[in-house]
């Protein structure tokens, strides 16, 4: 295992300290060690937006913390959900007498404990409301939607959440527009290559060499076909297909991009995938606006790119533009 | 070899394309295609900034193009020099009436092809100055500092020599600049990974498992020791004494820090690398004024990291903090 790590148990406190050290000027840690905060949270009056998830997703979760955008981070152990507490500590320090919306991953364990850290809100006298990210297309077909994943879609759902949070929504209005953002995303995932956590040593699953995973989860949570490995622009033209046949656009609708690598895949492929994902988008009628290309949402080491297609409208257009200050460019 | 790739001749040039789809907001190809332009590049009046490099470092070069940035770049084959015709294709992109300096490693063939370059772009009118990035200190002892090759440290030299002329500084001006800023800066990698040029099909070089290769350089070229893989504070402190060994800053010197991987290596780990780096650092009496993690300069999928430690001074500090649309966060 050819990987930087002190104690593997220790990976994400370890992970966490050297991530505060570098972002002190946008974020900081909270009384709970595993809550990661905004700078200038909470800010008073403001709808508070929140989420949380495992580790190994880095920058996924607390790389979004910051201004205009998460004001609060909970964060689990590597792969695992956070628990109920940290959910909890985090919609606190996110509140700033607005109430609260937590907008996470659709997975057992999260699911779980954000529902508690909700009542434990409650009795504190915070209004929380919630949005479930189900942007996984291949994780249950479309007339089980509700049994999706959340993946890499969750980032345009932070960010029109946040953005009508900074433009002074209500709690209602907020969690109102980050619905309507995830509702309008779809996302895939192809896996070259498996990860390993550090304190297992071997990889929790495997991708044979010559083969890849079409709609792997971000956990290696098996897809929809295992098959010889593709030339880069049929593997893009099959992830395009999946993506858009899910979501059926109108001709002329614009949207937002977002490929992204799964750890340890170079940018340059990622850029040839792009190539071809931004062809097949314009030949269905659709019109780019923005793209996104790089490691915005990883596992690990796993080899692999996800495709996440956000349709706009004329009120989420606006709100992905609005500038903000995380750890990553947004 | 499972990576996305169509003709692995052809990496280059479906990189670019995907490349250029996806940042068309803010940079353009040239009529040559080996050029990358930032959108509003010429600037009338502003000294242009050049670089160029070989391909598979991506993010590194073409994507530090953009505003209040590098001006035009000329991209090579993977981990080759790009053409003399593509820097002075470069050259006649940034020139703005001001001059151009062009800011580039310390490469065999990237000196020979600049020096052409300048030669023809002379011809043309053009004043051209230059400054080569040599911060790999383990590339060659201190007493032979105009061997040591360019790597990370260049990000630093762009950001500063771009800010110079952004601020309307002379072609005198903006050289001096990106030379103290490159001067000021240090650098280490370490491996723990080879990576594979998808044409040639197998690692060009090894590193065996349960080993990691310290000084190591963008393209595998030997460091000064290969030993067992330590725990990541161990190897993070070797890396500090490394690099400020070499360099004796004076206590109280506030500086950047940038660590970066390689390709494969999950952005967590480099927070744990930083944890220590940060601590290092400090406890040498010097002050982190800014940190960046992430994968700024890589080499495909080579699994490690380097570490930049850049001293500011009252000139360059503010030079850094200018504002810059590229496709990374600087």
């Amino acid at each position: 295992m050819q990987r930087f790590v002190n104690n593997p148990d220790l990976v994400v406190e370890d992970t966490l300290k050297g991530f505060v050290k570098a972002h002190s000027d946008i974020l900081r840690i909270a009384e709970n060690p595993r809550v990661v905060v905004a700078k200038n949270a909470p800010v008073k009056g403001k709808v508070g937006i929140v989420t949380g998830g495992g580790s190994g997703h880095e920058p996924g979760f607390m790389g979004y913390t910051g201004k205009n955008m998460l004001d609060a981070v909970a964060v689990g152990e590597l792969f695992s959900s956070p628990t109920a507490k940290s959910f909890h500590d985090a919609i606190r320090a996110a509140d700033g007498g607005a109430g609260v919306v937590c907008l996470y991953g659709n997975y057992a364990g999260d699911n779980m404990n954000v529902k508690m850290a909700t009542k434990l809100a409650a009795k504190d006298g915070i209004d929380v409301a919630t949005v479930v990210a189900n942007d996984d297309v291949c994780s249950a077909p479309f007339s089980e939607r509700e049994k999706r994943r959340g993946v890499a879609g969750e980032i345009f759902m932070w960010k029109i959440g946040s953005a009508r949070a900074t433009q002074g929504g209500t709690l209602q209005e907020v969690q109102a527009a980050a619905q309507k953002a995830i509702d309008n995303c779809r996302s895939i995932g192809v896996g070259l290559g498996p990860c390993t956590l550090p304190a297992v040593g071997h990889p929790n699953f495997q991708i044979e060499p010559g083969t890849m995973e079409v709609g792997i989860g971000h956990h290696g949570e098996p897809g929809v076909r295992v098959e010889p490995l593709k030339r880069a622009e049929e593997v893009a033209k099959d992830m395009c297909k999946i993506v858009l046949d899910d979501h059926d656009l109108p001709e002329g609708t614009e949207v937002a991009v977002l490929v992204s690598g799964l750890g340890a895949t170079p940018l340059n492929e990622l850029y040839i995938l792009n190539d071809t994902i931004e062809s097949e988008i314009t030949k269905r009628g659709l019109v780019v606006y923005k793209t996104y290309v790089g490691n915005y949402f990883t596992s690990l080491e796993m080899v692999g790119a996800t495709l996440t297609v956000f349709a706009l409208d004329t009120e989420t257009k606006p709100l992905l533009d609005l500038d903000v200050a995380c750890t990553i460019l947004l």
